[in-house]
């Protein structure tokens, strides 16, 4: 079973890095079968609900709303970038202004940005690309609570966080380790992101992730990815290595460390995704595409920022556009409305020629049905959108506020399924297979065949997590249903688990930085 | 909460019938607030995995196995017929033949079908349309065994058959009564098609389906559908009450008594489903676009048949295509094959111009997590592939051997979510809502604008099966998974259920007719 399910090493770059440094060669524990590491193109056509006079109207109404109606900037220097290059400042405060944007300025500014870019991590093997027709997975990021079926649901500790990223190395399916799995809560705030990091940057090889919450955090992180990768200043500065995602402050707001954080990683050249965070009816308004006009606006003023400051840096459009429940107030995701608002979004992202975000969400508080579905229908979404990121991809529960061992195995399941299904179909002689179907005839058995046993190994999506016995041999084996089996999984894999190798002299540089930087109090914190 | 999910009163017919049978009014009971009734429309485009030279190599792979490898048929009528229109009959017995048939004679016949056509169940209300466009779903049809949460597993019986049919009848995101939600074991089956007939008859007023299995069922079931519609023979004749959905005998040949009922309804101009059930590995080849051309091969030659006897009259291309597990040959469903699978034979559906049916299938053995995904990729292949009629849309668990009460209710939740999203979505200027946006600026909430307070009752799906609060108030209700909600709520629409109203008379001549055929013998059986 080697294409499709065997173990995957990814190739070791083939010339070995300066201080003698190996190439990550590692192979996965037996827990399970499961893909080898690629980075997935999805072939399909997206499915497109507006027709080009709705992708017309809903251009129009995105960059009226820039010229308008506005966006306040809670950064001044983000102010003055835009001032200098003739857009339209009022309402100033010391700390903050609101912007208008001409259409010209915003088209012109976006039009810089690449369609699609590399974020090369520490293995050059795991490089993956962001656009185009290319999709990567990463792990949920950032709930301040984790759960699993045997300590039930708690407060989330550097332990836990450990868990959640060795997990995210071990799936071939999960391509970077995007925000903290969980908060660890353990963890002082102001030396919160030095620990994260190195654990990060030591249990895994995937790209990694800075949040953009303080200046010191973001040049911390790069400092330390830099590190990581054995680099110089200059060789960091050339090509994208990390990220940072940032978040509007909807309605129209962009507060100040987002953009500290956007702006410090253009000047270096790494990218930032724009995660407007609407929910229809609250933060935007009660009609979807007012709600996906809203979320664009947002984004695209951040991004003509990034590009006013280094013109082609790479960067993205997010989406996080779903509705709440007009009862209660309460958002509600993985809903028929989240995935038009996702697919409409996609559309626009097409539009203006730039890569896209969206997540793998849902709001059930157990790993049951509901968070299964839930998860179905954004992972649906992400893929008939032309989504290139998919953010939470595995073990986010609760509308993003819990981890979920279980549910990070479920979804890694549903993830390779998709995966699987990306692929094109073929349609050759071989495959349309005449002298097979003239072999076996009327009323035989296609088993036996040599066409079947050329192909049996390979032939089709093997999972990890499915239980296909029939109902007795499942009954006698004990009825274990899915989630009792991640269950089993999970600590499989973590009993199992190996880092990947890092250069000895490299790991000691990471821990005198963050040794370092502990002592100088870490980052400020505002509590 | 009007147009999206109140309760559903089809209309009753404007004119009262003969006999002063008054129209099928009814109103649900509380149990839950769902969708009202309507045929929905699929307004995307779908998702065709096969390129022109694709379905041009299929096609072609199609036609030379029904050229050159042929089909057997064990029914020495249609054989006779297939001979008199030119057809190559070889290997031939007392029972049966090999027919092999040219292109141009497939081609001509295929072309008289219909590509879309009605279907209109005793209460006109409820006319659904299959074809162009159009959607419609059913229940799991012929499981032996049910189970839930109360009861366990246990074999199917004449009680749980009339519960799954009033959850049938219940929801209105289901548009017909497929086949027995599960087999009434306890009733003799010389006499289960009456007993059947009559109880789906008198507890639903959708369409109903026959099964064929021997000339007496179809025949009787033919007629009980007549009597139940108030209707002349000529009337029933005129246009399509009911179908049948056959099955062939992969690979590659027709069993008696399927093709005897096809011959029977198309002669009374009522529609056939052929649908081959072609496990890729087993009954047909590994490949999947082979397993797609012989599945074809096996269903469009039973359409020339039907289009031999009754030109015009009414049918479809089932699809039952997935792969099996190769370690154990046990089939599997809701895979990325049985996917991929379902989207190419939508593609070659279309090429000839007919309707299609696939299913909402699962192979899990308990309605868990697998159970939920393999449903949602079963329906997301059935949306995606132009699918117009989906099989076992609520219940069906264990590959078909079992109907699942909780399945049943979180099936039609998945189902009532995308029938939600394939509506279309709107972009004019109310939706982009730019004075809105304007009113609110930055920083504000939507909550308490007039824009928002004018839509909120009907922006957005309101599901009745998920729980969208937090966790706090989730664990201080008792924590109630999906499964467990799913229990109480057939529950109560069972406490609830009112069936549908039906004339005394007729449900008198039902009576009678039941009595009588039951004396007589009801239909022969082989064992």
């Amino acid at each position: 079973m080697d294409t499709l399910i065997s173990e995957a090493v990814p190739e070791p770059p083939k010339r070995l890095k300066r201080g003698g440094r190996a190439g990550n060669q590692r192979r996965g524990g037996a827990a399970i079968r499961q893909m080898p590491w690629e980075v997935p193109v999805n072939s399909d056509r997206p499915i497109e609900p507006l027709p080009p006079e709705g992708v017309e109207a809903i251009h129009d109404g995105t960059m009226r709303i820039l010229e308008e109606v506005g966006v306040e900037f809670l950064n001044r220097e983000a102010v003055e970038i835009f001032r200098s290059e003739g857009c339209l400042i009022d309402r100033e405060t010391p700390d903050s202004a609101r912007v208008r944007f001409g259409r010209d300025f915003i088209m012109e500014k976006i039009a810089l940005a690449p369609g699609a870019f590399t974020l090369t991590p520490r293995n050059e093997a795991r490089r993956i690309t962001i656009g185009g027709d290319h999709i990567v997975f990463g792990n949920v990021s950032s709930p301040p609570s984790c759960s699993d079926l045997d300590r039930g649901r708690r407060t989330g500790d550097r332990a836990a966080y450990q868990d959640l990223i060795k997990l995210t190395q071990y799936f071939n399916c999960l391509h970077f380790a995007g925000g903290y799995p969980v908060e660890p809560m353990d963890l002082h705030p102001s030396i919160r992101h030095l620990d994260c990091l190195y654990d990060k940057l030591t249990l895994t090889d995937k790209v990694v992730h800075a949040y953009s919450l303080g200046s010191e955090r973001v040049e911390d992180v790069m400092e330390m990815v830099r590190i990581a990768g054995g680099l110089t200043h200059d060789e960091f500065d050339a090509t994208p290595r990390m990220y940072t995602n940032i978040n509007s402050t909807s309605p129209l707001k962009h507060d100040w460390p987002m953009i500290d954080g956007l702006m410090r990683l253009a000047r270096r050249g790494q990218p930032t995704i724009v995660t407007p965070f609407t929910l229809a009816g609250a933060m935007s308004p009660i009609t979807l595409a007012g709600t996906v006009a809203q979320s664009l606006a947002e984004s695209l003023c951040a991004i003509a920022l990034i590009q006013t400051i280094n013109p082609g840096c790479p960067c993205a459009i997010g989406t996080f556009s779903s509705n709440v429940d007009m009862k209660t107030g309460a958002p509600a995701f993985g809903t028929p409305d989240y995935i038009r608002t996702t697919q409409m979004t996609g559309q626009m992202a097409r539009h203006y020629g730039l890569p896209l975000r969206s997540s793998n969400t849902c709001v059930s508080n157990a790993p049951d049905n509901q968070a299964t579905w839930e998860s179905a229908h954004s992972l649906f979404a992400a893929i008939t959108s032309g989504t290139n990121v998919v953010y939470h991809a595995a073990g986010w529960l609760e509308g993003g506020l819990c981890a979920s061992y279980e549910k990070f195995i479920i979804d890694c399941e549903q993830v390779q399924q998709l995966i699987a299904y990306m692929k094109p179909v073929k349609w050759d002689a071989d495959e349309i297979a005449l002298e097979a179907i003239a072999e076996v005839g009327q009323g035989g058995h296609f088993f036996g065949i040599q066409h079947t046993q050329d192909r049996y190994e390979t032939a089709f999506y093997a999972p990890f997590l499915s239980d296909w016995s029939n109902y007795e041999n499942w009954r006698d084996r004990g009825a274990v249903q899915t989630v009792e089996r991640a269950n089993r999984i999970w600590k499989q894999i973590l009993a199992e688990f190996e880092p990947p190798p890092m250069d000895a002299a490299i790991r000691e540089e990471l821990e005198d930085f963050v040794a370092r930087r502990k002592q100088e109090g870490g980052a400020p914190t505002d509590f």
